[in-house]
């Protein structure tokens, strides 16, 4: 299942505040300290996993920072309908790094980035938008999409519709729906 | 009506992306150039208006940058009902500067911020929150609210329900609805 225990916590929450810093975000000390970490429990986070700081998460809207350690990915996942509404809207803003990002339609001739080595049959869609700090895109709900930043990580905002993890569908099965936060 | 000319839009625009620069928020060119300036109507922007980005406006999400400039202020208003929801709610996290928030309820005993000067009568909500870099404020809908930069002017970042400047309501009704935008 992948646990992540205490010194790994400790270990990603740095790294994951070093990137925050190389994107110039000023975070609470409350926020420092509650840094979200998600294994997606494959128990390999450095490869496939997420850290995350949310800001705010109201019935409606959601505003979070992202950030992928180098070459880490979030896996290939979609926000399906929800009880109260179409399912999840995610515009991804790139602050710091390069973000590959992948979504339905025409597959990329030759991919900036590959799926983590061993999980390429959980990996589907490979319509590439390359995101360098600025530049932002928009996931409309019930879209397959995944991400992985470059080898220097990123930092991702994340502007959404209502953020409920339990609704997320994951391509690869062994994914646990939702992310651990382990303190 | 207090247009803005196209001398004092390119003045405006360049301290807009001062402060965007002092918050280390990197924008695309296309963004730089189309930094929207409101005046609303009152012809004295530098003492009442905002200069904003918009990143994203869907039906459902919006966020923005804005810019204020030192003891420039967001003159009084409410987000009412909509044809499509309960009225626009909007989060206003803090990255440069220093804001003064006022909301309804208990007002502040001693206002570390006052109303622009001869405008006392548009103002009537004085519940104060102070906002640092990092700090964040969530106002739901049908809430009177008005904002003023510190003395280093501020840089605010938005994130909302979908936004209709054109609903909002003034508490000062020399304010026209729709900011102006001179091209
Ligand atoms: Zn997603
Ligand atoms: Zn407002």
């Amino acid at each position: 299942m992948g646990l992540v225990n205490r010194d790994e916590y400790e270990k990603l929450r740095t790294k994951a505040l070093e990137l925050f810093d190389k994107a110039n975000i000023i975070l609470t000390e409350e926020e420092k300290d509650n840094v979200e970490v998600a294994d997606f429990g494959l128990g390999k986070i450095e490869n496939t996993g997420l850290q995350v700081v949310t800001y705010v998460n109201t019935d409606l809207v959601c505003a979070k920072e992202l950030a992928l350690l180098p070459d880490q990915t979030c896996p290939e996942h979609k926000h399906p309908t929800r009880e109260f509404d179409d399912g999840k809207e995610e515009t991804f803003r790139c602050r710091y790094g390069k973000v590959f990002l992948y979504v339905e339609g025409k597959p990329a001739e030759n991919l900036s980035a590959q799926p983590p080595e061993g999980d390429g049959q959980y990996y589907t869609v490979f319509n590439e938008i390359i995101l360098k700090p600025g530049e932002q895109y928009t996931i409309y709900p019930n879209t397959i999409h995944w991400f992985k930043a470059g080898s220097d990580g990123a930092v991702v905002s994340e502007f959404s519709t209502r953020s409920t993890d339990e609704d997320d569908i994951f391509t690869d099965p062994r994914i646990k729906r939702i992310p651990e936060k382990i303190l």
